[in-house]
Order: C-alpha cells, then structure tokens, then sequence
C-alpha cells in the first residue's frame, strides 16, 4: 500500500501520457483530431485530488491487486470524473465559467467542442477499459463485471441520476430529505461506492468483501459531499480552494439548506462512523481508508 | 435472415420495454429518476429507421449468431445514436428546435436535461451491454471485444471526432476534400462500421470477414452520408420526411458543397461499387447488405 499521494502521483503521470501528441489542428483518419485532444486534456489535466482514481488503486493493492496493471482502469474513474464536470459547468446546468481558478471547457473552446469533450471523455473511458481488459488478458468475466461496476456508478441508477435530481430539485425548489439523501448517494456517492467494487473485483475478492468496499463508499461518498456542503458555508476561501457560498446562491439542495451547520456536521460525523463500521471485517490493511474518512471528517473542524 | 423491417420491429418492441415503468416524478433509491426515462424515452422511441441496430441483427444472422440473444447489443447501437443525435441538437452544436415533426429534446426538458438524456443514453447503452454479456454467458473475451468494437464507432477516433470536426468546419468555414473525407467517415460511417464488426465478432466470425463486413460498413456509411447530402437539396420535403435546404444554411460541408450535385451523384456511385466489393468474399447469404446499399443509393434517382 502507498499513500494518497503515491497513488495520485500515478494517475497523474498515466493521465499525462493517455492522449496523443499531435501537431496543432492535425486531424488523420483513424487517429483523434488534435482539436480534440486539446479539449480533453485542458480538463483532465488541470488537476484536483485524483481521489476516486487513487482509492480505486488503494483498494486493488489492499485485495492484492496489480496496480500497476489496472492503473488505466483508475485513469478511466478519473475521465468519467471529468466529463461529469464538464457537463455540469455547462449553460444549462449549473452555468460555471471558472473552475480550479481557470475558464471552464466552454469558455475556452465553445459550448458545442465542450459537449464533445465530455462526450469524449465518457466514451474514452470505456474506449480504454475495455482496451486495457483485453491487452491485460486473465479472466474475462472478471474484467466484464468491473467494468460494469464502474458503468453502473456512472449511470443512469447512479452520477447520472444524481445529476437530473440536482438540476430538477434546484430549478423547482424542492427540498426534501428523500431528494438530498437520493442526491447524495447518486450524484457523489456513487462514483466512490462503484470504483471501490470494480477494484475488489478485479482483485478477485469474495462478495462480502466487495460488498463491504461498497458500502464503505456509500458513507464516505456521502460524508465527503456534506463536509463539501458545508464548507461552502463555514470554509476558509484560500483553503478549500474554490469561490465559497455558491450553493445557497444557486438554490442547491444540501446538508446546510436542510440541516443547517450544526445539523449537517452530526450527519458528517455519523456518515464517517458508517463508513468505519462497513471496514469491521478488515484489518489493519484498511488503515488507509479508515485515516482518509478521519481526515475528510476533519476538514470542517 | 429477416427483412430490415423485421428487424427493426424487433428492435422497436425491446426498446420499449428496455426502461422501466414509473410513477410520474418518481425517485427511488437504485431506480432510475422518472424524469430521466421520460427524456430518454422521449428521443429514444421517436421512431427513425432503426438502420444501424438492423444491420446489427442482420450480420450476426448472416454469419450464424442468434440475434434475439444479442438484441440488446443492437438496442445499446441505437442509444448511441439516439444521444448523438440529442446532443447535436443543443444549443451550441446545431440548435435544432425540431426532429422528426416533434420538438426536440431541449426544447422540452430544458437544455441541462436534455444533456443528461444524451449522457444517459449513451453510459446507458454500455451498462446495457456489459449486463447482457454476463447474463448471456459464453465467450467473454469475445464480448469484451465487440463491446470495444461498439466503443471505438462511437468514440474518439469514431463518431465524436466526426462530429468535432463538423462543427469545427461549420464554424470556421472550412471546405477541404481532407475534411470532408473525416468527416465522412467518422461522423457516418463509423456507427455501421463498428457495430457491424462488433455483431461479426459476436457471431464467432474469422479476422477476414470481420475485416470485410467492415469495410463494407465503410462505403456503405459513407454512400448513405453522401445520399443525405444529396436529398438536402435535390429530396422531395414529404418523401425525405424532414426539412431540406438545412446544410448550405449551416455552412455544413457536404459532397453537395465540395463536388456539386453532379460529383456527388457519381461519388454515391463510386462508394455503393466499393461497398460491393467489400462483399466479394461471400455468397448470396449477404444479398441483404447488397440490396440494402443498392436501395440506398437508388434513393437519389
């Protein structure tokens, strides 16, 4: 086992190297248009923590996994990340124009070349999975059922379906707790809960570890949205790293809007007990996992 | 082997029952939200000719697969196209307010919506596939490849670059042969390629066949692009069934605006002659591919 950065360190030296360097505005039948690539990249390779990618690479080596063999798994959870973002940056949905201090995809390259790139993105993702399974070999099945995993985390069960409850509760002003718990299992949740099942898969874990892997996902998934949530309110700007207050203003359903700050930082702290409690059957190989939900938990304090 | 409508009425009976019934506004924890079967289903079973998941059937038929086992496959085919078509029709890419006499996606659910639809139909038709080949059993290697067979048609050497380098031409007034030829091939052409060989694949069909019937889906893809041109501005409204004269006022970069409607007659021609050819290796079995770009191309006469 590394740590969070050795694993980061990886996905972000793989990333770097994922798409093709071609000459400026080069387009080739059979290969990308550079248009294309530039796109991508100027999202996928603009940073960010790399942690649902690293802890689908903690888990892996925790079950005894190759991490290097399935780093392309890793950096395809990351992809799917970054479409989502891109998507959701767009006019029409949340409308960003910065994020992580620079112009967002649509600002720089329009709005239809952004669609694409998270299109992109999405589809490249499976594009490489699917490559990486079969030049991997092994047992076929197993690569089947973890990409499936990771598909049905993306899906329309899963970010997907969070992000159609986000959008229609904050255009209508819903606000109930059925709708925020839904959210916050979909929409977040979600891309935590099944990286971490596709890992132990590929691992060759039985199903009540990959089960547990899930559900520690489910609460950390959901306790990193409301320490998220929160510090939208009670977060220092510099530290956190993003224009703060952004949820109220855009009528967001979150822990603060329906719990206020007290209220949603005991829901942090029993979503990170959750979390604790689905890692009883492991050792101290867990370790890992159980400082990350520690310090999540930690940030709002 | 069945006729293209039967076929297609396979096709169109699976699709409807493909997303689940829900109570209006529904949101179930591991459901889907009923609101985006609603907007998938709106632009999923608008009809259309259900040409790419057809063809789909029909070579896996021809080569001695079984096409009621795979129908999810062709189903998964037609989500891609569908969340194409969802997604070009948003602001930014083409902003078309109309498709097939009803109101486009956007236009009803709203634009951030819409590219939740589009997103969802297009993760969906891979958790689609990825579930049908497990269920299915059998050769899960064989499985792996023909879902990355799909996944490369669509991707980013495939329909997603078409589609860049359309918008990319439409906007910058680009009008190369170079161009054209990409575009062509990616944005059309690829989605009858790559199925096909996916469905040759599933069939447990030699290297030399697969390599064959794509090459057909080549020419084939690229006649039925070339026809389209064509019908824009010599097509009769009614028959054609959608509003003509649209690509010269986009500025698209068509056969029709490189060759003129002469050189794109003959150039329909040159490319159903090359589809033929591709079909040199097999016997009568694969007259429905023959006749099928004959009657394609005929359309123009």
């Amino acid at each position: 086992m590394r740590t969070l950065a050795e694993y980061a360190k990886l996905v972000n030296e793989r990333l770097a190297d994922l798409l093709p360097k071609l000459p400026e505005g080069s387009y080739v039948e059979g290969e990308m248009p550079e248009l294309l690539v530039r796109s991508m990249n100027y999202s996928l390779l603009a940073g960010g923590k790399r942690l649902r990618p690293s802890m689908f690479l903690a888990a892996l080596e925790m079950l005894g996994g190759d991490a290097e063999a399935w780093l392309d798994f890793a950096c395809a959870v990351e992809m799917i990340h970054s479409y989502s973002l891109i998507h959701d940056d767009l006019p029409g949905m949340d409308g960003d124009t910065l994020r992580r201090g620079r112009p967002t995809n649509h600002v720089v390259f329009g709005v239809g070349q952004a669609i694409l790139a998270g299109d992109g993105l999405l589809n490249g993702a499976f594009e490489l999975m699917l490559g990486r399974a079969l030049a991997n070999g092994g047992d076929a099945r197993a690569s089947l059922r973890a990409i499936r995993e990771i598909a049905i985390g993306a899906g329309v069960t899963g970010m997907i379906a969070g992000q159609v409850m986000d959008l229609h509760c904050e255009r209508n002003g819903e606000a109930g707790e059925a709708a925020f718990r839904y959210i916050q299992r979909d929409k977040t949740a979600c891309m935590f809960i099944y990286p971490l099942r596709a890992a132990a898969t590929l691992a060759g874990a039985d199903e009540a570890k990959i089960d547990a892997l899930g559900k520690y996902g489910e609460y950390f998934g959901r306790a990193f949205q409301t320490v998220d949530d929160l510090l939208d309110v009670v977060g220092d700007s510099a530290e956190v790293g993003k224009t703060l207050g952004k949820d109220a203003e855009q009528g967001k359903l979150t822990a603060v809007s329906l719990l206020g700050v007290d209220g949603a930082r005991k829901l942090a702290q029993q979503q990170c007990e959750a979390a604790l409690a689905a890692l009883e059957g492991f050792g101290p190989e867990a370790d890992f996992f159980r400082n990350l939900m520690r310090e999540t938990t930690q940030r709002t304090k």
